[in-house]
């Protein structure tokens, strides 16, 4: 081990089944949800994408229903809770009368970030504005931690910008729709937290959700993927999808090769 | 089928075991692939990066005996076999002193392009100059080619970056030396060729190596990737893989999404 590789980082995706449209049914699943994490010695607890509200709100009354700020009281208990664990937790966000599809990063010490996702996917233009600022990258007890947004993860810019950033892991609540796949594939997303780990070398953790809502079913595709490219997680439970990831800041592949020292941004027309 | 919709394009990767140092049997080995391609009526024929002189060449003085220009007359032989069809073939090309690993491609017109490799894997350093040109895009007889070499691809700002310049299909001539992967994975070059097709909505071809050179094997890897993510060719022979493949130009992925449009260049920082 050298200086550059910090300890295992316990990395949890837990993959909840929130009821639309019932926030305080769901502020108690999550406080569940920390508890059982904090138990089990987690470092990173990855929650769904809009997990306090649910996807699939049947229009805006209903989001406006279910929409808060961090300054809620839901997020200094979660900060209580979480210690040195950091949470990251999808919520419907209002700011005054425009709401967001964001999430925030929780521990000890705070709200540490909140991050609203700037690519929306489908109806959601409907409900929620769009973000104006790039994703983060906050600093925790385990490492750098960056943080993007379900469709925002097919953006290949975006994993990049935020391993050039320092990130160690990049955490992505997700509400992955089931996709047709052939045989014997990871689902599609899965395939793309896959090669933007490897081509900079950055752990990435997706949380997906689980259960019905209003007949939707969802992917349930939840990974942990390690620095290498591949799959490192393991179901735990019905839910609950485990990892242990090494952080390693060498980003190097061969004697002669280092994933992100190795670009020349010069020749790239983004 | 809409007006965006070209016919389908037959692609094929030729993967060949060249010589290591023979420059006189490659490129006859290489007349052969491009006669049996044109019986074939192959649109794109794909062959491996430095099909010409082999990979694991031994010192400068062995690349320098194995280095020609686009003005060799084989490309002219070249042409005129290839009539309407795409050749894209990987050569050692020498420029006075300087010797690059770069791509041609050939059709009926010509050779329509070179592109010197960018990103250079291992020992390349010591036998070739990277190029200082982005790659390029240029126009066929099926529709815009774009061309990248082997570790190239690995960054996903250059397929990326090809497709923002319409490329319809991207080749990719490869010599993939073999990498351990879990069982049931794919090779991780394919993954990531996988992931930079579905996210941009463009296809890819990569054509690897056969048989052993100096001791060393390889992947064998070569793949056609469809713009939707997912593997199309099929092996139809010992070294040949065939696809055919749809070229969309559209590039929306739901009544309400877009791959290419929804991005947001201002928020990237690369």
């Amino acid at each position: 081990m050298t200086a550059d590789v910090l300890p295992n980082v316990r990395v949890r995706c837990h993959e909840l089944a929130p009821r639309v449209g019932d926030l305080r049914s769901n502020l108690a699943m999550i406080d569940e949800a920390i508890a059982r994490a904090s138990a089990a010695d987690v470092d990173l607890l990855v929650l769904p994408e809009l997990a306090t509200s649910g996807y699939y709100l049947r229009d805006a009354e209903e989001v406006h229903s279910v929409a808060m700020t961090a300054h809620d009281p839901a997020f200094a208990r979660w900060s209580a809770a979480a210690g040195k664990m950091a949470v990251v937790v999808g919520f419907a966000e209002s700011d005054g009368e425009t709401i967001y599809n964001s999430a925030a990063v929780v521990n000890g010490g705070g709200v540490l970030t909140v991050y609203r996702k700037t690519h929306l996917w489908g109806v959601e233009h409907e409900s929620f504005t769009p973000g104006s600022a790039p994703p983060p990258v906050v600093d925790t007890a385990f490492g750098r931690l960056g943080i993007l947004i379900c469709y925002d993860m097919e953006f290949p810019e975006l994993p990049r910008m935020l391993a050039l950033q320092g990130a160690d892991i990049i955490a992505v609540p997700t509400n992955w729709p089931p996709v047709p796949r052939p045989n014997g594939e990871h689902p599609p997303e899965v395939i793309q937290a896959m090669a933007s780990a490897r081509s900079s070398r950055v752990a990435i953790a997706c949380c997906d959700r689980s259960g019905v809502e209003r007949g939707n079913d969802w992917t349930r595709g939840s990974t942990v993927i390690g620095a290498d490219g591949w799959p490192a997680g393991e179901r735990v439970s019905d839910d609950c999808i485990d990892a242990k990831i090494a952080i390693d800041r060498d980003r190097r592949i061969s004697d002669y090769n280092d994933a992100l020292g190795d670009r020349r941004p010069q020749l790239y027309r983004l």
